[in-house]
C-alpha cells in the first residue's frame, strides 16, 4: 500500500505554490508560480532517484528504471499547472501520486521489469493557450510543434517564448518516447462517484469536445447617440448564440453538455457598442454523431443569427478532440486492482477531457478517478478527503505494479 | 468669423497625443495622454493670453478677462479625454473651439464685459471611471468629491490616485466657481444632421441616462464535468438580460435606447462556467417616465431570469443623469446665430450625455452640434469636415459674444 499520509503532506506543499484568493490554486502553465512547481516537482523526484528528461513543450519524464533494458516504460502522468481560480487536486494528484508510486516502490525495495515513467505534461488546463491538453496532443502527433508555440494568451504572449522565458524548453523530440502502456489518476471533476457513494472510478471512455471560437464583427457605436434601427449589435448577436447553444445542449440530452467560458468586449467601454466579440462556446459529447451534429447545429444557427442582426461571424475551431475508448486490458487491471483492495468501484465516462486521451493514441492507456466534493472543480473550492486520495493511488499502484512486471 | 484652417490644424495636432489603433486616439482620462494633451492645450491656452485655475477634480478653467469686475463668466467647456478606441472631434472639438473664440477675440481685439473661461473638464467619457461626465457631476453638486476619488478601473487603480499621479489634482473648490452662462459645442454622434443634410444642431433637449452595473454570481464549475441540471450559470443569465434589455428598448421605441457596452467575467477561462459576471446595461431617454419605466422593468424582468437560473443578482447604478431641458434664451440665441450667419439649422434632442448636463444645473446652458460622417463616434473611424466644424465654431462665437457682451 502506498503511504497516504506522504502523499497528502506532497500535495498541500505544492499547493503553496500559486496559491489562489479563495484556498485554491493560481499556477497557471508557464507563469513563475508553473516554474517553481516544476522546481519542486523536480527536486522530488530527484531524491526518489528519478532521471529527468525534458521535451520540447516543456513536458518533464521522470524515469526509474526497469529490470529489462528492452522494454517500454510503463508511464503514470498528468499535469501541475492549473486553471488561474483552481483546485489543489485537479492534476496534481495524478503526479504526486506517480512519485508515490515511485516511493512506495522504493520503500519496498521493488524493482519492476518495464521502467516506470512520471509525466507532468505542460498546459492541461488550455486556460492561457488554448486548446487544453496542449503538450500531449503534439505529443501525440495531433497538434503541429509550431501551432503550439504560437498560441497567445489574452496578453498576446506566445507559448514558445513563454516556454523559453521560464527556462524549461528541452532538447527531446515531442513524441520520440514510445509507451508500454500509460495510466493516469485523476479527480473526477463531476457529481456521479459522491453521490453513488463509490470510491473508484474505473474510466472507460472520455466524451470528446469541440471549442468554438467566435468573432462576432459589429459597429463599434455610442450607446446613447445611436439609434435601435442603425445599430450592428454584436453583444446581442452573441447573447442569442449563447441561449441558443443552450437549447442545443439541452436537446441533446442525455449525454452533452454545452457551455461558454471566455468573454472579450472590444473596447469594453460602458458607452461603446462593441466592435468585436471574441468568446468559445465549449461543446462535449461522448456520442461522436452527437458531438459533431451539435457542432453543425450551432454553426449553422449562428449564422442566422448574426445574418438577422448583421453581425459579422467567424468561427475558428480551437481546440478538439473525439470520444476516446480506454485499453480494455488496462481497464479491466484497474477494476481488478480495486477489486483485490476491498474499494467500492463502477465504470465512468470522463467528463473533462486528460492528457490520456492523446495517450490513447499512442499506446495502451487508461485512467483511475477519485471522488470530489460536490462533483466541484475549476473552482477554488475543489476538495477531496485523504482517504479517496489514498483510495485511488492504491490502485493505481497496484495497477501498475501488475504492468510493469516484477 | 472664426479661423476654420487655425481651429482644423489645432485638432489635428491635438490628434497626434494618444493616437489609437486605427486613425484615432486613445486619450483616456488620467492616462500619461491625457497628461500629455493638458499639456498642449495650457500652453496654447498661454500664447491666447489665458490664466489658469485648476479644481480638485483636476478640471482646467483658462480664464480671459472682462471689462467689467463685477460680470460672472461665460463659460465654453467640453473635454480633451477620449474613449480606448475614440476619434478625434469627440470633446476636443467642443475645447479647441472656444480656444479659437478666444483667439478670433485677441485678434479682432475684441474685449467683452463678461470674461470667458475655456474650460477642459476631466473624465467626460466615464470610459476608465464610471460614470460620464464626472467632474461637471461633482461641479453641479450630483457627486461627491470622495465618491469620485474612489471610482475605481478595470485594474484597480482609483480616480483620485490616477489625478495626483499625472499631477493635474488643482487647489480650488469643486463648484466654487459662478456661471453666467454655459456653452458647449459638440459633434452630434448621431445620424440626424448628416441625414436631413443640416449644418447646425440648436440643442434644446438631452436624454437622461441610467447606468447599471450587474454582478451576477454562479457557480464557478468545469465545463465539461458538470451535468446542465447542475449549473448555475451566470453567463446564461447576462445573455437573457441583455436580450431581455433589448425587447424592453425596442418596447419604448420611438425616444428610448438600451444596450450593454461592458462585459467582465470571472475566471474567463474557456472550460469554466463563470463564478461571477459584471456588466453594464445602458439605457437612456428624453422622457423621465419612460427613463425610469424602462430601469423598473429590467431590474424586475432581470431578477426573475435570475431566479429561475438559481444566479444571484446585484445592481448597482453607477451612472445617472435626468433628461435635461436647455435655457429657452440661450438655445434662441444659438438659432439666432446660426440664422445671421446663414447656416442651416433645426433642433435637436442630445442623444449623449455631455457636461452641458451637468452645467444646466448650476446655470443657463446649452448646446451647439455639427454633423458627423454616418452618425458615428465611439469609434476611431469617426469622423468631421472642416466646413462643418468651422460653421459651428462660427455660430459658438457669435453665441457668446452675445452673451458676454462688448
Ligand atoms: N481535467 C481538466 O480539467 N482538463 C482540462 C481540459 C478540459 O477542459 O477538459
Ligand atoms: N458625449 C459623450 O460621448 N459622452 C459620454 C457620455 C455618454 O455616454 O453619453
Amino acid at each position: 500500500r502506498i503511504d497516504g499520509d506522504r502523499l497528502w503532506e506532497s500535495l498541500m506543499e505544492m499547493a503553496r505554490i500559486g496559491p489562489g484568493v479563495a484556498g485554491g490554486n493560481n499556477r497557471q502553465t508557464l507563469t513563475d508560480a508553473d516554474k517553481q512547481g516544476r522546481e519542486l516537482f523536480a527536486r522530488w523526484c530527484e531524491e526518489a532517484g528519478l532521471t529527468m528528461g525534458v521535451d520540447k513543450m516543456g513536458t518533464m519524464f521522470m524515469t526509474r528504471p526497469g529490470t529489462d533494458p528492452e522494454a517500454l516504460p510503463v508511464y503514470i502522468g498528468s499535469h501541475l499547472d492549473t486553471q488561474p481560480t483552481g483546485g489543489k487536486f485537479d492534476g496534481v494528484l495524478g503526479v504526486l501520486s506517480g512519485l508515490e508510486v515511485v516511493r512506495t516502490l522504493n520503500d519496498l525495495d521493488i524493482r519492476t521489469r518495464h521502467p516506470i515513467v512520471v509525466t507532468n505534461w505542460t498546459n492541461e488546463e488550455g486556460a492561457r493557450f488554448a486548446p487544453a491538453m496542449l503538450a500531449s496532443g503534439v505529443f501525440a502527433g495531433a497538434i503541429p510543434l509550431e501551432h503550439a508555440y504560437g498560441r497567445t494568451d489574452l496578453e498576446g504572449k506566445s507559448f514558445g517564448d513563454e516556454l523559453e522565458r521560464i527556462g524549461w524548453k528541452g532538447a527531446e523530440e515531442v513524441g520520440a518516447r514510445k509507451m508500454h502502456a500509460y495510466f493516469e489518476y485523476h479527480i473526477e471533476q463531476g457529481p456521479i462517484l459522491e453521490a453513488e457513494n463509490v470510491e473508484i472510478g474505473v474510466v472507460t471512455h472520455c466524451q470528446g469536445l469541440w471549442w468554438l471560437e467566435f468573432t462576432l464583427t459589429g459597429k463599434e457605436a455610442h450607446t446613447g447617440s445611436t439609434p435601435m434601427n442603425m445599430r450592428v449589435n454584436a453583444g446581442l448577436a452573441m447573447a442569442r448564440i449563447m441561449e441558443m447553444v443552450q437549447e442545443v445542449a439541452m436537446a441533446a440530452q442525455p449525454g452533452a453538455v454545452g457551455g461558454v467560458g471566455q468573454v472579450q468586449f472590444a473596447p469594453n467601454s460602458r458607452n461603446v457598442l462593441p466592435g468585436t466579440v471574441v468568446f468559445t462556446v465549449d461543446i462535449r459529447s461522448p456520442d461522436q454523431a452527437k458531438l459533431d451534429g451539435m457542432r453543425a447545429a450551432i454553426e449553422a444557427r449562428a449564422a442566422q443569427i448574426c445574418a438577422a442582426l448583421g453581425v459579422g461571424c467567424a468561427i475558428e475551431p480551437v481546440g478538439h478532440f473525439d470520444p476516446v475508448t480506454f485499453d480494455p486490458t488496462l481497464v479491466e487491471r484497474v477494476r481488478a486492482a480495486a477489486e483485490k483492495l476491498g474499494h467500492s468501484h463502477m465504470n465512468l465516462i470522463s467528463g473533462a477531457g486528460h492528457d490520456a486521451c492523446w495517450a490513447a493514441k499512442v499506446a495502451p492507456a487508461t485512467m483511475i478517478m477519485c471522488p470530489c466534493v460536490d462533483g466541484l472543480s475549476h473552482n477554488e473550492a475543489e476538495d477531496i478527503s485523504k482517504e479517496w486520495a489514498s483510495a485511488g493511488a492504491d490502485v493505481l499502484f497496484h495497477a501498475v505494479v501488475e504492468t510493469a512486471g516484477i
